[in-house]
């Protein structure tokens, strides 16, 4: 059929977007084409820059998307040098992100500033595992406990299931929860420098199949069970983690507070208990800080990570500290940081070539520790964020202080 | 300066990346190639998809991005059309999607097919107001009190002032909180079709000073005291709001359930009651959901919305029930939906293009009629997508079930 | 039937515990020592102790318990003078509390010497509402929405309906929650001195009634539907409320800090924001104090509150900064504190006593009055214990300070 | 000095309360007499039924409180038979209540009446761990992290520490938590037949000694950090348990539900999902329940048990299910139930009857079977209570119906 005939054909609901490559022989970019012309005729859309792009649909659409009808372009710039030490990081970095909001850049390029006057930003990855977690059920409670029971028991034989999946998992242990006849196992598996979501889920489903051999009276019910949990704010992940645990901290120079910032410790101090704790607990909020989303959802972004991770990335403290020289301690926590330098996204054209000026794109050597140098810099990028708006919020604070002292 | 000239100061770290205009004559186009070379040669990179886009650099660079460098690409892929009804929604719709998460569209695409089949899915906005929420510190509980107090009584006087910040704005209400001498403010506003956030700012800034000026021992502390809460997850926005909160519902016929999804109403409702109730309750959650996060995340990165408003949007609740004719009802409650179709990313190229094909670029009319009808049309999405995975979950839960019958 | 004979009959499984009065012509006193002594045979227990009392079982019986059997005796003790200044207490308060936990009143009185050598803690009821939460399932969310918006614009034809069932209630608001077809609505009312459960279901019920009459497709679920939400740890009365919602605080000058607690402000500061912040928010939990539940549930006991309201009483804030002066100042904020003085256990005989010493015993003139003022004088108490607890804490944190710097 | 001297020191605030005891050399009974008649004269109150008791003061003193002045009598009802099937229990029980809610014990009774008719209720403690939660400060992040890691491998050694300190006391793990530079250790230890909050505190601060002496740069901050998490709602404790964790569980055939509780399966199922589910997810709660906290405070009452504790005893999860033969599925799981049947407030002698009723009172034989044998009769309890309250509101929901379909 001639492109005609099948945009002829998709607007006059004969073909399906889904069903446009079995008339292209398989040819995802001129489906593509075809689908974006059939689109414009239908709604009357000019769709000439969402056609404009570089990146290859046939892999796009074996991998990432299907029905492309081509791209959305986010502006990328640039932040750094941004100095992060830390087990795998250690050095200047500079990092792409993509975003929308005007003044995100720059307000992180200056905590970037800030950072380097004091010298460098430590972080450590002091957690780390991917999870998956099905629910069962059981017949009734008494069944479900020997179920969760089972698990503990039989651990071992679990791990080398699990592990025979993929020669890039580890089992790191199973945590059993019971709700009334419901059974969730919380897998949590070490993925390397893969996100490890779908590792983790193949690994988990012939584990499941092993338990569910035992148990003829328990029911399969599903392969995530929410206590995964994934892609939503839960304080599970808040407590116990999930993908990287990072902890990023400095000590800012009382100097560098005020020549940066325009601001004191003690102001920053302040925004950041009355903001971020006291605020945020009125709230019933999972996120006792200024604005990781910001920061998480750019880099993200720029680097083909899953951007629905983000709702988890945005959990997790920030928290400000005079020390005893009256200096600023700026740490800041995140629980459930889920990145990966290889896999998924991260083999876009533009978002490859985004990990590469990190220099973290591909499998690290030993495997993990791309991933892990990668966990250490997001998180100190984060602090950069928060010391940058929580230090300009405290400017203000100070300077109507000021204003109302003088009046 | 030569661009060479420049690239090198770059890279010798005499010119921050946001100096660089300066040296361009404000030319952003340039300046964007410029800073791209130096960060290829800096870290060893090749960023020549990148550097592939037909957005307007000087635009973006105005509103929307700092230190420009390029594009991600991320792929568009079209799913549709979905039936929709609601108080501005009504018709049939194409939505674009951008994501690199393989099956997403497919599946929403499944939902899609499955409420073409059963008519349409209805919509309801049931709630509507941006908010923004301030801390104050007063030097005693007493005057906290009484400052929320006063914020009560002299409402009207505080609206007049916050909307003449602005023709478009309108201040709802105020909510005082009161945390020991903490005075959390949170200003409701309808934004019209704008997501809102800047205009809610510069209202509540101009608010501020009229209540500060009462209280002259009250410290501004934080425009925002996290008591918005922006890009959070929240107890607080789950329960009152923010942004448009709307519910979407539709009954599936029992031969629609088992044609498309291969499964049986009564599987639907147990997953959805294990997983997205019993199993997101166990993990102490607010989103007792299956996965709205991937397709609000991927409608938002296609349409210019703000990527970190995900976090807020993946909270809510999708609830399967049998009728009593043993049909299937399902539905979706999204409590915080932040979305515009004018301002912010809306006005990059690429995402107005995205708008226009769902037909909710710019201003609508009535003012806000746009943004609501494109809520109501998210709400539908996210249904069809909750749909189908449950749907899936489900067609395995049942052909376990009967695999271990013929045993 | 004898003593012997109705005691028989019990042990043989043949009368039932409830119907022993049938036997006695209603004497429920006898009917009280008749269980009494069945348990002890059936148990081989012996009850003396249960069985001495002084209160009037015929009364108990009629509004307070079935099944008598006797009593549990807990050990009251006394606290104060603490020094109270409020909108209704203003002066110095005995304030009884029942506990079996050693060193809770030592503890308490040590915090009440220290507030009276700071002069008085200063009190604020700042939201006052009960409030009875039912649920409704319409058809679907578009009816559910209708039934929303009816109840907000026909406001003051139920708050007539409602108000006619007490003449010591008065409807506050209703807040509508739409969650697919299901609505809750939250009434919250002014209840004067009672703690007012009862009259509140009494009057939802009646104004359900009107709403369930013009939407004949909306079937009522339950009159409860945990959106009230009582006895049930939630954000929602965190946030909004239930009962009273108090404040209390004081500014303590550093000797009294340093005489009272061997500590310094500084400490107790650093206690308080590590502890009560930090690890209630890393816990998940609505609880940013040190211990409220042991004051409230040992005044509770004291003085015939619901007991099982001390899981909303827990939540709150403690509040430990330093001033300008580097004085100590300390807040609590109890936002749902359920109490009144009359009905419900405030009219057994030694809970009308422990009311009795405090001064709040029976209706306050006006109406309401006595409750704020019991409401005012707990939240100085658990400043009190607060206090003291954070204190010791504090003067540990700080002694182990000093042997480290020795060492 | 005459009772008379001492009294009239009390009331002209010369001798403070908790000094009466030297004036009657340590006779508590006296000094109890003494201090009411004190209270009696300064407020004006008459409090001879605070003054009846047969409880032994000077053991009280001792132990439980201080400045007594007597007790308060609260009723106490029995509920049973009532059949319970555990590892521990096995058999028909009796169990005391004691609460000024009146009906309380007539629906439990309700309850129990159903359990019996359907053979027996079915408990587990499928989980079992007191903890505390000391907080340090480091001063970095990447300190604390060393700490945390030096807890887990030095795991032997911290438990020999800490078992010695009591014969009765296991360490069964430790789990670190770091936010910023702190550090949170939750102990958690198996404490036999005792509720063990004292001995856990003693054990940990002995196994911190040892942590704290290897990192000299470490601060205590506070033995509890609030990550124990106690007497405070919380996710921790909903996810990881508290105490012990139970889940007990029963079928009862249609007609059971019919002919006592006047519903059906069908109108149980339904109100259990919008109330106790949805209803409480709403409200951002961690109790999906009904009303655990009524039973759970009526037991603790009667039997001595910390009252606080019913903060963490409202948690958990009431689950109605619809079996394959439409008979009723019904489950409580209660994460952390705090209870002990020696210690603390169970050596009052009203309690010590209360226990001896049950037939836990004391030690148990193996150490721990009494204390997990009482936690599964309270849990079946709770069951009854849920029953029957969600019963009713099921009866009414059911009525309603028919009212409506017959119009």
């Amino acid at each position: 059929m001639s492109d005609e005939e099948i945009i002829d054909g998709i607007v006059k609901g004969e073909i399906p977007f889904r069903r446009v490559e079995e008339h292209t022989d398989g040819d995802s970019e001129r489906a593509t084409r075809i689908r974006r012309r059939a689109v414009e005729i239908m709604t009357g859309s000019a769709l000439d820059n969402v056609g404009y792009y570089s990146i290859d649909a046939q892999r796009s659409m074996k991998a990432h998307i299907e029905n492309m009808i081509g791209v959305v372009q986010i502006p990328m710039g640039i932040v750094g040098p941004i100095y992060v030490r830390g087990d795998y990081a250690d050095g200047e970095y500079y990092v792409p992100m993509s975003t929308t909001e005007g003044a995100l850049i720059a307000s992180v390029s200056r905590g970037c500033s800030a950072i380097a006057r004091a010298g460098y930003a430590k972080a450590t990855v002091f957690r780390d595992g991917m999870t998956r977690g099905p629910v069962l059920m059981a017949p009734d409670a008494a069944v479900a406990t020997d179920a969760a029971d089972f698990v503990v028991e039989k651990f071992d034989e679990i791990k080398d299931i699990a592990e025979e999946t993929d020669p890039f998992i580890t089992l790191l242990r199973i945590d059993p929860y019971v709700v009334g006849r419901n059974i969730f196992l919380r897998f949590v598996y070490d993925t390397g420098d893969a996100m490890g979501m779908n590792m983790c889920t193949i690994a988990t489903d012939e584990s499941l199949r092993f338990i569910e051999n035992q148990f003829p009276s328990i029911a399969h019910v599903a392969l995530s069970g929410n206590m995964c949990i994934d892609k939503k704010p839960s304080a599970l992940n808040l407590i116990e983690g999930r993908g990287k645990s990072v902890v990023c901290d400095i000590v800012l120079p009382r100097d560098v507070v005020e020549d940066v910032f325009k601001t004191t410790p003690e102001a920053v101090v302040d925004v950041c208990y009355r903001k971020c704790l006291i605020g945020s607990a009125q709230a019933g909020s999972y996120s006792f800080n200024a604005h990781f989303a910001n920061m998480i959802a750019a880099i993200y972004l720029a680097t083909g990570q899953d951007e629905a991770h983000v709702v988890e990335g945005s959990s997790g403290f920030t928290l400000a500290e005079l020390t005893d020289e009256r200096d600023l301690y700026f740490s800041v926590t995140i629980p459930s940081l889920q990145v990966g330098t290889i896999g998924g996204g991260t083999n876009v054209e533009t978002q490859q070539e985004a990990l590469s000026i990190i220099g973290v794109h591909g499998a690290g050597n030993p495997p993990g520790s791309n991933a892990k140098k990668f966990a250490e810099i997001i998180s100190a990028v984060v602090l950069a964020g928060e010391l940058s708006l929580i230090g300009a919020i405290g400017a203000r604070h100070l300077s109507e202080a000021h204003i109302r002292l003088n009046r």
